[in-house]
């Protein structure tokens, strides 16, 4: 009988820290908006066109929303992929946990100084786009990390192991993000302008080779 | 055993898809409050008068509010429904959620645009309510993709497959607010004022209306 | 098979609406501190005795977010006792939940308000003490008119059919904060002062006069 | 039936009271963010420099986020350590709980003024340090207070007895805090300089006291 209760708590205590972090993630990801200052027209004539030429200097703001929607969207559905084997959990969990949600708090942050000057009026600094791939950097890696450590049956945190292969791909896919923003970053300090920033459109490229090396994998395996 | 444990975790998987999308409606539905601000009369003499006449141009953002606050009250309503089918998920059903999400998180910026520009102070310019109108025209876009594929047997994602009637209805039900924001938007443009958004006083009508068909639908079926 | 799994499902669309619920309840109440602006000394000598003078008139704003803290806390756990007994939903049901957790979300902005024209520096007027008596009174009856529909057995939305006489006390009880604020402000009102406001200090004697009937009610009942 | 049935509305009636919690936990560690604002460089030219020096007054705001980002995370692991306990509630532990979530939801705004005045330009003042501490304190009572509470078998929230040493080393641990933040404070107060607080470098060290406290009870109770 108490063995039956126990394991029903671990499964909720586990829900617990899963639904926690949802919260975060669904905080993080709806503040974004309230960045997005409404267009002022105060002072002077209120027309449509005057509406126009304040909303704008706007248009960046909705891109890097749009942009790090995306980001902690993908963030989450990968949170959402990797505890669909968590059952059980340990402090070292919980504290590699709360260092990925550390990660998704700041994005409002970085996302609104990277809008503001290296998207909006003054796309012309690279410093805020460093601050932004760090950010992103920090939360890939907080995602190896933990796949790392879920991965690793030591652990016990896994109600069975996870496949050698899937891990592999798992990791490999937490580091596209990670990889495309520092590749970026270093083409745009190389050639001193924010222009290299055009090198993340390759991201859906990443995606598509390690799907085709997921694909080599999955083949050479059977 | 194996079996049963995977099914149920599949389930909490369903289920934390559908948690994480309420905390984002719930954030959402209560960010529309903070863009109303208070009154400020830290000029003159400071009266229950002065502060009334301060108070009476944020009459026209509680309209807003209610307004959006009802919007967003049925979105989650109909989502609420929705989601009662499914008992399975997929990439893209996440995906397509996360699309939905998105149009919300976008309401607390349509709603106070809106609110400011097109119900409050200069009430003459439509284009703040087109913005308002390109949102809920999202939103039920969304809302219909998602019953779509929902209700598609092929995807798997419910666990019994839903009735063809029940379905048309419900994809007839999404497309209400995004029809009559469209036929509101359109009668504005055409006479040149924004009072053509009394048009969408004609909202229960349209649902009444759809109930007639069902009820009808329903008869004949039997 | 078929009606298990429907019961199941069932229950995980109640606790849906209930955890929506508690997101917003929990946005607004965290929300009340964001209305607190922390203390400006920007101009002149920056010490322990100008940050002090600073912080002094926020002083009022923190009685004002214990104050609504406290009502949104008593708000919640009327809210679980409630949602204790109920097992099944309706579109009524949730449309009387939405009302309710709209009088919720406006609790920041009326706290706000009253914080700042009643209690603060200007602590002469009474229209914003109406405000917030009249979100106060609409939460009490929205939860009224919510213990009607949760009690009435014909709505089969309770498992069990709740007993008349603590249903009657719940009613009561839910009624307690409204009058207090509507006594409150008629006195207000009538003397011409916000002073009238010191008869919420009145609240816990009204709960002890609800208890003490409760007493005798139970006492009568064996 | 019907035992089983309350037995499971009891559960859900828990898991609710503890995901409020969690939701007020997680607004709270993510509000955290929107205190800091994005650097301004409107006025002048816009370098990459001048983007640097507008930001470099932020860093002790990013310390502070940090450090509050900490205690949080903290205060929810301690949070999610003893409502594994907890299987039954009370009244009065809804109430307890929602006193320790009062502390909580008031960390944006002593971070806000801690690291505005304590930990950035104007690093002298104690005062905002002190209220700082006794937030921390309070939330430490708080802790306290619910272990107590849940820690007594009389109270039957639990369902079996927690051992009476681990009860002892959570109550030890939820002192360490409040403790650190006492003795910085009252230094700082002696010395008359906010460095005392440099003092709560010794937290790690207070954790490792009652670590080696932990084991030697262990080992004396075999």
């Amino acid at each position: 009988m108490k063995d039956v209760f126990h394991k029903d708590k671990t499964e909720f205590q586990v829900e617990r820290l899963i639904l926690f972090s949802d919260a975060v993630f669904a905080i993080a990801i709806t503040l974004l908006i309230i960045e997005i200052r409404i267009p002022d027209i105060s002072q002077g004539n209120v027309t449509n066109q005057s509406f126009w030429q304040a909303f704008l200097p706007s248009v960046p703001k909705f891109l890097g929303f749009l942009m790090s929607f995306s980001m902690i969207g993908l963030f989450w559905s990968k949170h959402h992929q990797m505890f669909g084997f968590v059952t059980n959990y340990t402090p070292k969990l919980i504290f590699l946990n709360l260092f990925y949600l550390c990660t998704i708090v700041l994005m409002p942050y970085t996302t609104a100084v990277y809008s503001e000057y290296s998207l909006g009026r003054y796309a012309t600094l690279i410093i805020p786009f460093l601050f932004y791939s760090i950010n992103i950097i920090l939360a890939g890696v907080a995602s190896l990390l933990l796949w790392q450590y879920v991965g690793n049956p030591k652990h016990k945190v896994t109600h069975i192991p996870i496949d050698k292969n899937y891990l592999l791909l798992a990791k490999l896919r937490a580091l596209i993000l990670p990889f495309a923003f520092l590749l970026s970053f270093v083409v745009c300090w190389i050639i001193g302008s924010i222009k290299g920033a055009m090198l993340l459109c390759l991201i859906p490229f990443y995606f598509n080779i390690v799907k085709w090396y997921a694909k080599r994998l999955n083949n050479s395996a059977k």
